[in-house]
This record gives C-alpha cells, structure tokens and sequence, in this order.
C-alpha cells in the first residue's frame, strides 16, 4: 500500500469555554498537528482543502459550556473549532463526490478537514461567481434570509418590512429580498413608520422599539438575537404585551430545517447574481492566522457585510 | 305620544384613571342617574335590563389614560364603564331584537342600558343553562379559550399542554379542552416535563420558566398577560432567544376577530354542559354594590373560577 503524503495541518483551537464577549485570545492557531492527503482504506469520508470559512453568530453559543440555545454541537476546549466553510474534494470515498469537486457546509477550523459524513456537503454546481458567495448569498445565511422572510413572514406586496443588522450577511439580504417582491423597506423604528413585518437579526431593546412600532396583525421571524448571545443573563423584553393588542405572529426558525429548499434557492438567486440585480457584500479576512479575530469582529460589529475568512487559494 | 317610565339606573363609574394595581375605591357606585324605559321613537336601538357583568382582564387597560395596549376603547374618568354582559331586552326598535329575549355582550355596568349599535349584541339560543354562562364558558372567555387552543395552538393528539391562570375564566376550559381532544395537561413548569403547547395568560417571569420547558416546534397562544397589566413598566422576558434554537411560534390573538365562530362553538359545548362531561367554576359576587371589589379581586387573584357580578333577577 502505497504511503499517502503527510501535510502540516494549521488549526484555530478554542482555548477555553467563553463567557461574555467572544476575544481573540479565546482561540488560538496551532500548526503543530499534520494530516494525511487520503481517506482511510475503505472508508466514504471525503477530505476537503479548505478554501473558506464562515464567521457566523451561531459559533458564539457554541463556545459556552452546555449552552442549551444552540442547536448545533458545543466546541471542546483544546479541539479545533467549526463552521460552514467552502472547500475542494482533494480525496474521496464516497460515489457522490469526485476529486477536483467544490462542496460547502460544516468543516473544521483548519487547512485540511477530514468529513466523516459527507452527506451533510452541499455540492456546488456554479462556479461562475465567486466561490465565497457559497459562505453567504449562496450558501446558509442566503437561504436563512430567504425562507426568512417568504415562508416565515408570510410576506405581501406593498407591506412595510424592517430589518435588523441590516449590513450583516442575512440582513442585506432580506431588505433586497423585500425590495424585489414589492414591498416597502423601512430603515428606522425610530421613525412614526409602522412595520408589517419584522426580521429580527439583533433582540433585546430593539425588539422592544419594534413591538411599539408593529402593525395589526404583523409578524416577526425570529433569525438570531446578537445582541443578546455574549450577555450573561440577557436584557428583558417589556413590550410583549402587544403581542395581544396588535395579533402579532412571532416564530423562530432554523435554517437547517429548510435545507432541502437549498437547490431551489440556488436556481432562484443565481440570475438575480448574475444580472447585479442583487448587491453582496463581504468582508474577507485573509488567512487562517487572522481568522479568531474575524470570529470576534462579529460580534463587536466591526464587519461590514458578510464576514468570512479566505484559507487558501485553489 | 305616551310618556316613558322613568326608573333609577345605578351604575359603576370610574373615579379616575388607574395607574398600578386596580382597587376598589378606584370605582365608584352612583345612584343619581335615571333611564327612560323605552327606547327613543324612531332608532334602531335596544334596552337591556343588565341581569349579568362579567369582571375581566382587558378592563384593567381601558382603566389607564391613553393605553395603547388595549383592543377596546379606553373608560373617562366620571362616566360609567362597560363591558361583557347578561340581559333582558325591555325595548327594541331593532327588527332583529323582540322584547323578552335574552343577549350577551358589551354594556355599562349599570341595572339598565340603551344599546345603540345592537348588532354587535349576541341573541341567546338556549336559556336551559344558566344564563351567567354566557359571560364565561358559553360568551367571549369560552370562545377565546376554544380558538385561541384550536386555531393559535394547532393541537395534535398526544401533546402536551401547559396553561397558566388555570383556575381562571379561560384557564379552565383550555386544560378540558385539550384532555377531550387526547392531550395531555402538564400541572406546573416546575417539573421536567417538556410542553409543546403552552396557552399563555400570565407573562413575566411565568413566561421565561415556559420557554426553557417547551420543546422544538413549540407553539405558545398569547391569551393574556395578567401578571403585567398593573404594572407601570412591566417585567422584562429574558429567554426569548429559545424561540430559535426550539423553533417556537408565539402568536397573540383577540377573541374579536373570530366572533364569527360564535354559533358554532355554542352548538359543540352546548352538549358537554348539558352531558356534564366539561366541568365549569364560577365566582359570583351579588349585587351592583359588589361590582368595584369584585373587579378588583380579579387582579389579585381573589377569584377561583370566572369572576362575574349578578346585578337583578329576571
């Protein structure tokens, strides 16, 4: 059996469980571990070269101890961390996926990721645009917003649509969404403009502002809370009261759960790419060195659009 | 033309606008008022002898100047208030309306009330129940518990409900309700049973022990918020992040916007009352004197069992 190549294996390691505002120095990039540029024998794993990583609010609750808000796994102190990234198939056992593929989903923090379960990988299938789109637009924030908004806010022509973090990677989204069905984007609660629908990226007392701000009947998709997620005991929600008075429709949702919308959604938004008929924003860091303090940028706002990391070239 | 009785019409006024808890000596009983018997010649209106009031949550709202949490019009200091009741139609200048016949719905608290919008008013069908039902299992409380659990909470056979308030108006009949339709009906959140439904009229901090108990695809009917509407600010609701991670709905509603499925909700409860297979509690303080207290008992949890004020026998 021939012997397979041994690489250096470059990996962001969380240091220890986090607790409020998510640091740099709570991670840290080790380049001590090597890997194999194979598959086991007999095995369908896949092994990806990482060529993007996504920085998203979920990872933050990944990182406490136990968190019971999260709906992926928790990250162990001392292991390398997680995320939804882009990457190439460099060796495969799996009949699905080829050597020289492009995939996207859930890989390690690292140069090289080993997929035990590569049915969870989305193969990508237009390389046309550029493939950290698969980290945003085109990848899990991009169908966020979108079943986001028209499957859980129900949306109609000419109602009035707020959005929360509106710069980040859902948020700029939805508004152009909302645009390009006919409604109304409102920029302001603090504004006298009442909101048919809210798309909630951000809790706490902006929640508040907006249930004043509701019209009857209105509905809030619940997308994330990121003002909320590095507090250790997140601020009260006062205004719920109007829940009643106003008929307001409030539902959480996960995108994992609309997964199997994602082809369709590709064949939707990729035209709309195409002919600039849809603007997408990214700020990409360069390197997996500068890659802990992109994860914490996010939260500290300091990313204008999608914030993601570029690993490696091709 | 022949001149109309005049009678004495005590009535229940508000002293001024509340602010914090309700209390008694915030009515007053005024006994200076007079009615004429008839309606004036010409209009379309009703005259009802009051025989029952029923005390309810919503009214502590209309109580506070300017409330924009209330779905119904706000009480002036000085003039009588109003809400859900029992009475006897004296006169009528309404072609649907015949002296004699029996109706629910809102009037003043007070022994007689012209009605000049009749039609908002509900006829009684079947008088073989007792009358003051109809301020609570077979009136607004009743149909609000049956859509607000059918239609908010989409039940499925084999669930789990949990209901706050549920010695209450409600309360009682949504616990019956989801036991005949082969749910089960979780006691208290203090437990480790995990809800998929949870019929919401208490808020706060109720609400906050809820969510960390509900399990994915939990949905919550927000009937009411007893524990807040006394309070000037009202308490912050700090686990509303766990609508995401468990995929909650939260929907609020107003019994007014399903009035129209009045007649066929009598015509499916009327049977379990007669049959006894549904069990209902009233709390009936006697008299128009009684009313003040009995109101404001409703907010400290006095009652056991729907809060109602029998004002005159037929």
């Amino acid at each position: 059996m021939e012997k397979a190549e041994m690489r250096p294996n470059k990996k962001v390691v969380l240091k220890d469980y986090v607790t409020g505002f998510v640091e740099e120095s709570n991670m840290e990039v080790v380049a001590t571990d090597t890997v194999q540029l194979k598959v086991p024998e007999g095995s369908t794993a896949v092994l990806l070269k990482n060529l993007y990583l996504s920085c998203d609010p979920h990872m933050r609750a990944q990182m406490t101890k136990n968190d019971k808000r999260v709906a992926m796994h928790n990250f162990l102190p001392g292991s390398v961390i997680s995320g939804f990234g882009v990457g190439k198939v460099l060796d495969s056992g799996h009949p699905d996926f080829k050597v020289g593929e492009h995939v996207w989903g859930v890989a390690g923090w690292e140069e090289y990721s080993l997929i035990t379960a590569p049915e969870s990988l989305f193969k990508i299938k237009y390389t046309d645009v550029p493939l950290s789109y698969y980290t945003g637009i085109l990848g899990m924030p991009g169908l966020t917003a979108y079943v986001g908004f028209h499957e859980i806010c129900s949306p109609k022509k000419g109602e009035y649509v707020f959005v929360s973090a509106a710069s980040g990677a859902v948020g700029q989204l939805v508004g152009q969404f909302a645009k390009l069905m006919g409604c109304y984007v409102v920029g302001s609660t603090s504004s006298d403009e009442k909101i048919d629908i809210y798309y909630e990226n951000v809790g706490g007392s902006m929640l508040d502002a907006v249930l004043l701000n509701m019209r009857e009947h209105g509905r809030i998709a619940v997308c994330g809370m990121i003002s909320q997620v590095n507090l250790e005991k997140p601020e009260g929600v006062h205004n719920l009261i109007f829940l009643i008075a106003k008929r307001i429709e409030m539902k959480g949702f996960n995108v994992i759960d609309h997964f199997h919308r994602y082809p369709q959604y590709v064949e939707t938004i990729i035209p709309y790419i195409r002919d600039k008929k849809i603007a997408y924003l990214e700020d990409i860091a360069e390197g997996l060195d500068s890659a802990p303090a992109a994860l914490a940028g996010l939260f500290a706002a300091r990313n204008i659009g999608k914030q993601l990391v570029a690993v490696a070239d091709e």
